[in-house]
């Protein structure tokens, strides 16, 4: 069996060793668009070069090393009818929750002001938060969705979930399809984005969707930059619709050092760190995977790529 | 019955409305020292004075308004075999938690630099977490404690809990005893304080117990300021034994302006806000308490006087 790996990590190594000792039944390569062809069976991948699918013909299947495949999809040439594999989980839904947790916490904790306060040495304490003030929407029940609400469930806040389709969350109301987004929406003060990019969700959080959001709204973006309207959102906090926003993704990344977002205090941005890729996980769960294709066992989190997820 | 509120509250009327409504059964008073004495079987108190017990001999209970009752238990004349019910939960322990965990991430997951980053305009994506990497004790197992290890535990935190007692708790390695504590301190990186205080925990957190806690350690106090050795732990950030130090809570609050906790970027002051006591919660355990007592049904959290919790 060979095995092609594909990123533009300067140091491939840090990858293929782990991948040899975790398969020691393959040949492991490295993508070299000058060398020559080598009939790999399963390439590991990470915005993959067009180039791979005109070189490399009798691929059996993909595995993307993330769990947004958006812009592998967008990849000239993907063949048709080609098997993609996302990553699932390896360790990213426990780091979203957390992340998000933070971010909710931000806001409905005023920890910016205790950290103000002491700067400049005040003791004072501030309203407690009634957590009936601060209902949480998680748009995307996938397994990071669910994560994210299950967390915020377990420490008694009100959870409502948005999903293109049925979900039974124990604890959590949950909405699926366009029809219902508004009635979720306006159960929603803090709302959190975990969706996939597709056709059908790019743009899905304009300003009418904020303008749905409960007053004092929150805004926690950890799916794509693209669902996200950038010129709504300063608009919904110019109007006093919402309060804050938490971005980590971006529809240019980096954020383009002139973007409105850098200056505006009610937006928290950090560059696409709520949820890291980790090597060992990730490599244990594509290894074990292309090992279960190869014996013709099924393998989890195929993409149906009419769907885009 | 007679219910006698005792607390320093000026707007008394918050507490007793709600008790009203809640115990219609109950006549309820406020304490007042120049008033006559009201033979109140029961009362609701917050760091009472001595001379209620002077003044009010007929209490069956009382009910403490927080969990923590180092403080009512120094009160002087407090009657041997008086009982004594403290606080449980009542939405404590999730505030806790999320307070836990944000502070965690503070340190784990480097958002003050991701904040300063953000000041600056600057993009940067430092070094994932590796959860291996931030091992996290729990000091008391109580309702508290164990809200906070397994929030922790279910996001994928290696956990410890020590406490004076054993317990089995899921996924949650447990020591109990003075005899295991070191043993305990040794697989801890981030230590988490929520120990009542009693003789036995006064000074728990000494340079020792500091000097035994695994490299870069982070010291999250949400117990009693008495559990730490202010200047141990001073002493233990200048000898690069604890990286950090997040502080709720402090030997004497206000925390004094001349304190040198204030000045240290390793440490964070909070204003003893990281869980705070929910009116209408409490209010509700605290009468349903009142009305199974006085029915002659057993009820929880009676203080066991003789070990301080």
């Amino acid at each position: 069996m060979k095995v092609l790996f594909v990123a533009g990590d300067p140091k491939p190594e840090r990858w293929t060793a782990p991948i040899k000792a975790l398969l020691p039944e393959a040949e492991v390569y490295v993508w070299n668009p000058e060398g020559p062809v080598i009939d790999a069976d399963y390439a590991i991948v990470w915005q993959p070069p067009a180039e791979l699918f005109e070189r490399e013909r009798k691929l059996k299947a993909i595995f993307n090393l993330g769990a947004g495949i958006d812009g592998l999809l967008a990849v000239p040439n993907l063949p048709a009818g080609l098997t993609i594999v996302r990553l699932e989980d390896a360790g990213m839904s426990v780091q979203m929750a957390e992340y998000v947790l933070h971010q909710l916490l931000e806001a409905s904790r005023e920890m910016e002001v205790y950290r103000e306060q002491q700067r400049n040495g005040i003791w004072k304490i501030h309203r407690p938060i009634k957590r009936a003030d601060w209902p949480v929407g998680v748009m995307g029940l996938g397994q990071i969705g669910k994560k994210v609400a299950r967390t915020l469930a377990d420490l008694d806040y009100r959870v409502y979930g948005w999903a293109r389709s049925e979900h039974t969350l124990e604890h959590i109301t949950t909405f699926a399809g366009r029809k219902s987004l508004r009635e979720f929406l306006k159960q929603t003060r803090v709302l959190v984005n975990t969706l996939p990019l597709t056709d059908e969700t790019r743009n899905i959080i304009d300003y009418d969707a904020l303008a749905d959001l409960q007053p004092g709204a929150v805004v926690i973006n950890v799916g794509r930059g693209e669902h996200l309207v950038d010129d709504d959102l300063l608009k919904a906090l110019d109007d006093g619709l919402v309060a804050r926003a938490s971005l980590d993704v971006f529809r240019n990344e980096p954020l383009p050092s002139d973007h409105p977002f850098w200056t505006r205090r009610e937006i928290t941005i950090t560059p696409h760190i709520s949820a890291r890729t980790l090597r060992d996980a990730t490599l244990e769960q594509i290894t074990g995977k292309i090992r279960d294709h190869a014996r013709g066992q099924p393998i989890t989190g195929i993409v149906d790529t009419s769907r885009g997820y």
